[in-house]
């Protein structure tokens, strides 16, 4: 195994408090100025200040740049085929669209082959990488049958182990609420558990209620499944209050939150998973993430990428939203969007540039992490490291 | 000269009614499915349905992407040094911060050598080539004395045609109002029209009234220097209603607009370009796009890159914000950062694809240019041609 050390960064974010330089915002975020790291095989070995840099068997000079932790994206809908361009196209219209919706994209994933369906998750993991992006959670949930919520889910274990059943998406035509529970907690969920770590619900009107939703977990965390919810996100509603109960790791949405949702959520310690890519894409009112923040609430900020109601897979548009429309700060949204992920996925290894964590760094060819708001849409990912491993770039090339 | 064929194009946007296909849309945008262009040199010979494509001496397999015309940008100011980062994280903050803003820029400037300037254009338009655009107009204003200012010039010079002296920018410390505009009009501009195409005023409070706008614009004239304007950005004013008298080719921000500043604009065929970025960075209500577009205005769409109010270089950014937030179709919007640039600047050379017009074509990784807006801050751009000369990417590798 041979080691590198990481020099020439002029702003490094490790969301490691102990790494505190000056001020508030640097210890919130763990920032260094004029920084190195040195990466051990999958793992980072030092942080520290580069004139007090250990040595190493090669050394890499980002002449300049700054290093964050990789985008930790805990909540993503890949599984799917085809997309839904026209209907976007005639909402953003405002013309009336009953046709199609979730129901077009589960029939094309239902028809398209497992090779298919691989192909297409490649392709948005690698446009995730590109974009910083070196965890990412994948759902099902656009199969809804036994076979295809399985093979949906064992397609996206190629890819990653922050796997979830999502059957409980949307009742499928020809059959009843009723029965597709029984459907889901029964013979689609033994199929779909040894693919899945986590088990999901959408908990909204139209979907599953707060009782389905209860049963549904209930059911997963039976076989070993960790929960986590959809809720809130288009009105008031339980499913925050029963996140909460259950302590879930995170519950994902949060845009209608009563006084009682939001102690609740900072009382048991729930991740509120904002995703303002969906309102931006559907022209809803953006989740109040400096609220949930000033309440104490731990905030998460994810993709969301699906087909349907949003199609960003950006987590940098993503933190540039944040701050824009939900009153964050830069430094809140990248720490949401990476630390805070992670919390949402139970992880400690990712999320943090620390000794013994993974080696997920992404540099971006910006003199400090506040370009990745400042500078809304320029792509300024310039090389990313996963596990150690050069995914993106050559962020060795001076600038 | 080589002739060469790109083919395996599925979405074919042109801004060529001529080559209509069927529907509203399609005949706006001239979109063409499976589709061929072929390049001569510098130019396009030829376009149409691929399979009558003719021979060429080389051939390109896009692999089933969409191309579309280059954006045309036809509002930036990249000519200034260091950036405002802090300030952009104060403004986020909501904390009030006097202190910098753009004076912040005329200091860094004035200070910046010819070659520091220069690299930061360089890496400017770098990176609104690999975003896709392949014309861009750029403007002085950061130097504001008659030396700063024709160096400034001479700078953006080097990498576009499309040059504007913004000498009346804002008032510099120092001096009166009209001491400066007796400067802009006498040595300044002695000094700068050799570099210049354009000549610019920042009309608005705090900035320069109609008046002395007027003054500007017709000293401009008088050496040969076409007007353009800031208008109505921040508050109503007379900005608009003189370009719409004067003929101007465009008018940029219109965010504050009476039904008479609509009507001038309609009878006078001036552009109005809309700058979404701005009101992206600074929190301020967008522009009514669609008013506009409902009372047969020309619309551009353009970036306004700079240090302080909005530092994006991204027109895809602008196209989603357009559709997101100002009431555009996607379809208008890319008209506007395209064909409606290039009215902008009275170029009737890029912003469409026909035989005869520059080869400025740009290459998506995306089945139809609807995902410029479906997919917001994903960075689709596989390839750019500027006058038949590769700048980005490999538009060759198959999907």
């Amino acid at each position: 195994m041979t080691t590198t050390l990481l020099t020439g960064i002029t702003d490094l974010v490790t969301n490691d408090p102990t790494q505190a330089a000056t001020g508030a915002e640097d210890a919130f975020l763990g920032r260094l100025r004029d920084a190195a790291v040195v990466v051990d095989g999958a793992r980072v070995a030092w942080v520290g200040p580069a004139d007090r840099a250990p040595a190493a068997d090669t050394r890499v000079d980002l002449g300049g740049r700054t290093v964050i932790p990789g985008f930790v994206d805990s909540h993503s809908h890949l599984v799917f085929a085809g997309d839904r361009a026209e209907e976007f196209d005639a909402r953003m219209a405002g013309r009336a669209y009953e046709a199609g919706g979730i129901r077009t994209t589960v029939a094309a994933t239902r028809a398209a082959t497992d090779e298919q369906l691989t192909a297409n998750v490649a392709r948005l993991v690698a446009e995730m990488h590109r974009q910083g992006t070196t965890t990412v959670e994948i759902k099902s949930g656009y199969g809804l049958t036994t076979r295809d919520e399985a093979r949906s889910l064992a397609v996206a274990a190629q890819f990653t182990p922050e796997t979830t059943f999502l059957g409980a998406h949307v009742v499928p035509s020809g059959t009843t609420p009723e029965a597709y529970v029984e459907e889901v907690t029964g013979p689609m969920l033994a199929a779909a558990a040894p693919y899945a770590r986590w088990i999901d619900v959408f908990c909204e009107e139209g979907a599953f209620d707060v009782d389905q939703a209860r049963t549904v977990l209930a059911a997963g965390a039976a076989v070993g499944l960790r929960g986590r919810l959809h809720a809130n996100q288009l009105t008031y509603g339980g499913g925050v209050l029963l996140a909460a109960e259950l302590g879930l790791a995170a519950v994902d949405h949060c845009t209608f939150l009563s006084d009682a949702d939001v102690d609740a959520l900072a009382d048991s310690g729930t991740v509120a998973t904002l995703l303002p890519g969906v309102e931006f894409s559907t022209r809803q009112p953006y989740p109040d993430a400096r609220r949930l923040l000033d309440a104490g609430v731990r905030v998460a900020l994810a993709s969301d990428c699906n087909p349907g109601s949003c199609y960003t897979s950006s987590m940098p548009l993503c933190v540039a939203l944040a701050v824009r429309e939900m009153g964050m700060t830069p430094a809140e949204a990248l720490h949401a969007a990476t630390a805070g992920g992670a919390a949402a996925l139970l992880r400690d290894d990712v999320g943090v540039i620390a000794p013994g964590r993974s080696a997920d760094l992404v540099v971006l060819d910006a003199p400090s992490y506040l370009h990745l708001a400042y500078r809304p849409g320029v792509p300024l990912v310039a090389g990313v490291w996963a596990a150690g491993r050069p995914l993106v770039g050559a962020p060795h090339t001076g600038r």
